[in-house]
């Protein structure tokens, strides 16, 4: 491609990084190992390792290795704590990786507006042990530990969203480097504004394709007073999500409500040494006052019996909560054990609740047609859910079969009015389905932006929008 | 000007509303009459009449005067209920007005995932009866009973904003005619999604400068089983503030947090012929279950109580609710008969909520010093408040110190980390503050993604980001 062909000019890039290196010293690194580590994408595209890493300490460093890099025609990708799925922080055309690990500090926590400023290496653990004293956490929770920039350009969610929200609406402003090497400041600290375009919601999910954030505003709630969990079996996939909608219609704040299936159930239970009965079960948690979270408890269990759940086994202690809680929080290793030496990829779809389950049940039909093992685990009140697709990676009609129920995935969720990733993002492993998405007109809206914002392609070319 | 000469080509314009009359026949509108109606800003900007009015009927019709418009150049202004308050709507380069009277109905509504598909042009207390009947409801709620489109495009926001969300957190997917004529569709009907660019987000607040929004589709709420309300008066500003702060710090779900000064008591008193003590007042209200909402009404009482306030007097029956926050749905009709003959320009500012104590009673001391009446009405929980002021337009001399008043205003909330329009939009009114709240690099990605997707500054020209 001639995309490559430019970007692939050695002498140039050689330049680049040795001007680089000038400036940050031993801060820059060119060690095939840790180029290797940077390049790595969690799913079955090849790694792509960058020309170099380097290890940025301010916004001040990002803004000169934008500035270099922009000079010499090195494209820059952003990298936090690795954790993407979708290919998101290979190098496809070489380049720099600039990698937040030293940026990773707390700025500034504003207990009386609920928001804290930090910097986007700080993963959402670290900042929420930091947080704890103070009575408060940031409740976006993806699996993996990531980092806070991370997800931020991947408009993350997790397990609490359908309460919280995502990303996207928990960050109050974002500074940033944009590829024209100009620092930008996306919003203030006021809690809401109509002052022009919203850069920050533009940033939010754009991968580092449009700027590199250096510093994040989130907001951030009080740690509730009560916690209640619990666990419910259902005698299907459809009355488990036909509970969620009753329990979402009626008002019931739930903070949590997650689906694991049969195949995941069995898994945790191989795992993790339970007995659980291998049905489809809810697992869910309310937050509130200790009246508050019993009280919606109890309307769960109501709602569950009422489609053929139960038992709903709650408790509001802590130990207990974990205990019942514990499969949801094995899924992962759960899953991978099920079939020791295979290969996980996990792929995410979004659908509207009232299609989730006929989306759900679709694809463990595909996944059985095509013969594979894939435990599936939802964040059922957003209507998104997981596929863990275990793949023996030496089995090439395997991985190829593999490849086609994600495809196929993709298709179901559209045809229900759904979206193709509903919380991974887009990387380079879901590009090829955004037309199918989003329409020509919506990407040629997007590739202005990218190219108004920055002409040069500079900023993790290859990702989310193919611009050749 | 020279953009102004460019548009004020008498010939071209002619022409353009020649072929749009050829298209649209009698639903394009050229008398003085209804042209002046359609430029009127409510606010002291003079009122600047399009050239010509036509009312759509589909998206089809959108897609065909704007590209109509582009031919000859003239610009295009959507227009809804004519609500907006800072010349949103004013054509101060001529132009065509495209009025969405009558592209105002339900396409849809998915009581399972609580969302509705709507035209633009629909208000939202006409939205809202359509709902009742599903026990739904869209809790976006603006003083006037503004379109849904005009509050997508001003990111409006209202008193529910605080449990919520603001437009841009209420609206799912939209359907928009882009300056290139195409027909974009941004997002699915899925809850939430991380595949591409927000596009939702970056039409949302851009008041029709990169759009024209042709259809929307809004997440709903359930009607709560039960609501408290109530008032709360207290010793200062500062304690109603504080009440606030400990109330949402305390995690209590308050739906509605109010703040009426004492001026605006007074208002409310003399208009109502209420007898409430002339002190900063609470309005609150809570949704959620009758013990529920008995709870959090106890804990707010507490913590008022605590900070020197109260007598806190709460109700769930309806009636009574509506008496005792009878002077809240009074606040613009009292403000004005306060001063009987003036005109009443709403003006907003938005702060961190530890800042607002300070910043009301800056903006208090500031209209003594000016010689100003001034009512006080705010979104406490969002640190969101609105100014009205109320002036004798005969009075030169006090023109200029409103209009003082109003910069001083937005001065002194972005000295406190704030943003010169919370709610109201930018429109003509707020250009001036862009600058000094966004910084350059900001304005600049902001004009940017104008000029990529607006090259001919077609759409609402002179309005947020002034080109030039």
């Amino acid at each position: 491609m001639t995309e490559t062909a430019r970007r692939r000019d050695d002498k140039a890039a050689a330049a680049g990084i040795a001007a680089l290196t000038a400036a940050f010293g031993n801060r820059v690194v060119t060690s095939q190992a840790v180029r290797e580590q940077h390049g790595n994408s969690l799913t079955w595209i090849p790694n792509q390792p960058p020309d170099a890493v380097v290890f940025p300490q301010s916004t001040a460093d990002v803004q000169q290795i934008v500035r270099i890099c922009a000079q010499h025609n090195l494209p820059v990708i952003p990298y936090g704590a690795g954790t993407s799925l979708e290919g998101h922080i290979n190098a496809p055309f070489g380049g720099v990786t600039v990698d937040f690990r030293d940026m990773n500090k707390v700025l500034a926590v504003h207990a009386e507006d609920l928001d804290c400023v930090i910097e986007p290496g700080i993963t959402r653990k670290q900042l929420n042990e930091y947080l704890r004293d103070q009575g408060l956490f940031f409740p976006i929770d993806p699996g993996a530990d990531a980092s806070l920039g991370g997800m931020a350009s991947t408009r993350a969610s997790g397990t609490n969203a359908v309460r919280y929200g995502t990303m996207k609406d928990n960050v109050l402003s974002l500074k940033a480097v944009m590829p024209n090497g100009e620092i930008v400041t996306t919003a203030t600290r006021a809690k809401k504004s109509s002052s022009g375009y919203d850069l920050t919601r533009l940033l939010i999910g754009a991968e580092g394709t449009l700027g590199i954030i250096t510093e994040l505003t989130l907001r951030l709630q009080g740690i509730p007073e009560a916690i209640a969990g619990g666990i419910c079996p259902f005698p299907s996939v459809e009355a488990a999500c036909n509970a969620t909608i009753m329990t979402i219609q009626s008002g019931i704040p739930v903070a949590r409500i997650e689906l694991l299936d049969e195949v995941q159930i069995r898994a945790c239970n191989a795992y993790s040494k339970l007995t659980l009965p291998e049905k489809p079960m809810l697992f869910v948690e309310f937050h509130g006052s200790e009246a508050g979270v019993a009280e919606q408890s109890e309307r769960f269990g109501e709602i569950a019996r009422e489609l053929g759940g139960g038992p709903f086994e709650w408790t509001t202690k802590p130990e207990e909560r974990t205990r019942l809680w514990q499969a949801r929080h094995d899924v992962y290793w759960a899953a991978k054990s099920l079939r020791p030496g295979s290969q996980c990829f996990a792929t995410d779809v979004c659908v509207p609740i009232s299609r989730l389950a006929e989306c759900v049940t679709a694809a463990q039909t595909e996944a059985r047609r095509l013969d594979l093992l894939t435990p599936i685990a939802g964040h059922v009140g957003d209507g998104n859910f997981h596929m863990s697709l275990l793949v023996n990676m030496d089995d090439h009609g395997e991985v190829d079969r593999a490849k086609e129920l994600s495809g196929k995935l993709v298709e179901l969720a559209l045809a229900m009015e759904g979206t193709c990733t509903g919380e991974h993002g887009v990387g380079q492993g879901k590009q090829k389905y955004l037309l199918a998405e989003h329409g020509a007109p919506a990407l040629a809206a997007m590739a202005a932006v990218k190219r108004a914002l920055d002409p040069q392609n500079l900023m993790n070319p290859g990702k989310i929008i193919a611009l050749e």
